[in-house]
């Protein structure tokens, strides 16, 4: 069995892996359902979530009230399946790999193609991830330990309520990686260039300050060990706004299936703010 | 007995007390023989150290090795008393509060002039000094527990080697201040936009990893308690330099006596990188 990089370049070929537009493209055609990690990775890779208009403007409220776990980078028109500011061919209906369809805060189904679900009054919600400062951390020469071992970065509810917006509201919820002290320094920096992809940490050190009982008990993700001379760093997450809208549970709610993204045509690099 | 601003406003003024020219001037004719924190504080203030030519390239090489902890803000020609680019009418042989005068790397004297012991082959070192960053910290709303509590920043030599240059090395000074996580966070951001005055924390967290054994127990200046909710913050120190001379033991040496330092014309806001 093939691995997933040998996949990935048996689908988009060595070079056109590293090309947006190229990923998009077959993507679209149904030839690649899967995450997107590793895929185009020097883009921007947003989380989705649609729903509609009589539930976007307090969703565009929440987001704006809660900048660090929900930095929207573009939101479409009521019925508008093209993002023009993240990509020029994007059609939000069929260039997703998979996606989540979500009824009165139920999942309901994965499609890969949400043509058929399309409504007159869907907006189209991208919001920033951090696979575009994970790669600044990695080429600052960061090891970044869940990347190390192949596996989903931790993530885990808070104590830290978010501030509500009409029917959104919920706890805050965050990734951690375990870092040294002098990588936690030089992380902070890093990230603190990045305020559309969540930015600097929320938080240092002891869990317990922020609701975490158990960093080996993740609440989504996969549990990564902290050695004794690290520091578990706590960055705000994109996963926020999926548990409000769960919470909220609006009559009919479409977003991106965990780790398959939207690949845009913007560059991580273009993001840093100096 | 009037304490230190009381006295500060007799000698100097209200008006006068934030104003480096003036505060200059007056330490120049001797009315002024103490510590210089709180006078003049929306200017750069610098550590001094003063050696003859024969040791002054050496000492440029350390303190180009070591910018954390010795970041060069000027340097005179030799027996020169003027640093025009640290203010018009500097003449450093008169304005610093208070000196020592070393030899053989023992302190011999503390005079508040030099002109007497001035000669022809002496380089003026002036580097940088963290209270430039902490007046950012405290206008961004942080607290400083030194501050809160009047005392002297704790410092703490660690188990980190400098860069040797000539008969210039020895380890690594530290200050240390508590913060609580969020506050580590933005102190980061603050302090790394000032390299010229020590720039980003060295450290965070557990002291057994820089070779601190006990934080009650500084080395120079006063012990701070670390709340639970705290982590200790570490900040390369500018009593490193005065550490490898006292190591290197130079036939003759003047700096500043602690916490007495040279007023500069420049704006702390200045040396903000961005």
């Amino acid at each position: 069995m093939k691995n997933e990089s040998e996949q990935a370049i048996a689908v988009f070929g060595a070079e056109g892996l590293q090309t947006a537009a190229l990923v998009r493209s077959r993507i679209r055609k149904g030839l690649w359902t899967s995450h997107t990690s590793g895929l185009a990775d020097e883009h921007v890779q947003g989380n989705l979530v649609i729903l509609p208009k009589a539930q976007a403007d307090d969703f565009l409220l929440y987001c704006q009230r809660n900048p660090k776990p929900c930095p929207v980078l573009a939101v479409s028109n009521p019925g508008d399946r093209s993002l023009p500011t993240l990509g020029a061919d994007i059609d939000i209906a069929t260039d997703v790999p998979r996606y989540r369809v979500w009824r009165d805060g139920e999942l309901v189904n994965e499609p890969t193609d949400i043509t058929a679900l399309w409504r007159d009054d869907l907006v189209s919600f991208v919001i920033g991830c951090s696979f575009s400062f994970e790669q600044a951390l990695m080429e600052a020469g960061l090891t970044l330990r869940h990347v190390e071992q192949g596996r989903n970065v931790a993530m885990f509810r808070t104590n830290i309520p978010t501030q509500p917006a009409g029917p959104f509201s919920g706890p805050l919820v965050v990734t951690m990686r375990p870092l040294r002290a002098s990588a936690v320094i030089r992380a902070v920096q890093i990230t603190s260039r990045f305020p559309n992809v969540h930015g600097a940490p929320v938080h240092i050190g002891d869990p317990s300050l922020i609701g975490i009982a158990d960093l080996a008990r993740p609440d989504y993700g996969d549990a990564v060990d902290v050695m004794p001379d690290e520091l578990p760093v706590f960055w705000a997450c994109g996963v926020t706004p999926q548990a409000a809208i769960q919470q909220a549970r609006p009559a009919f709610c479409i977003t991106h299936a965990p780790g398959a993204m939207l690949i845009t045509d913007l560059l991580n690099h273009q993001l840093a703010s100096f």
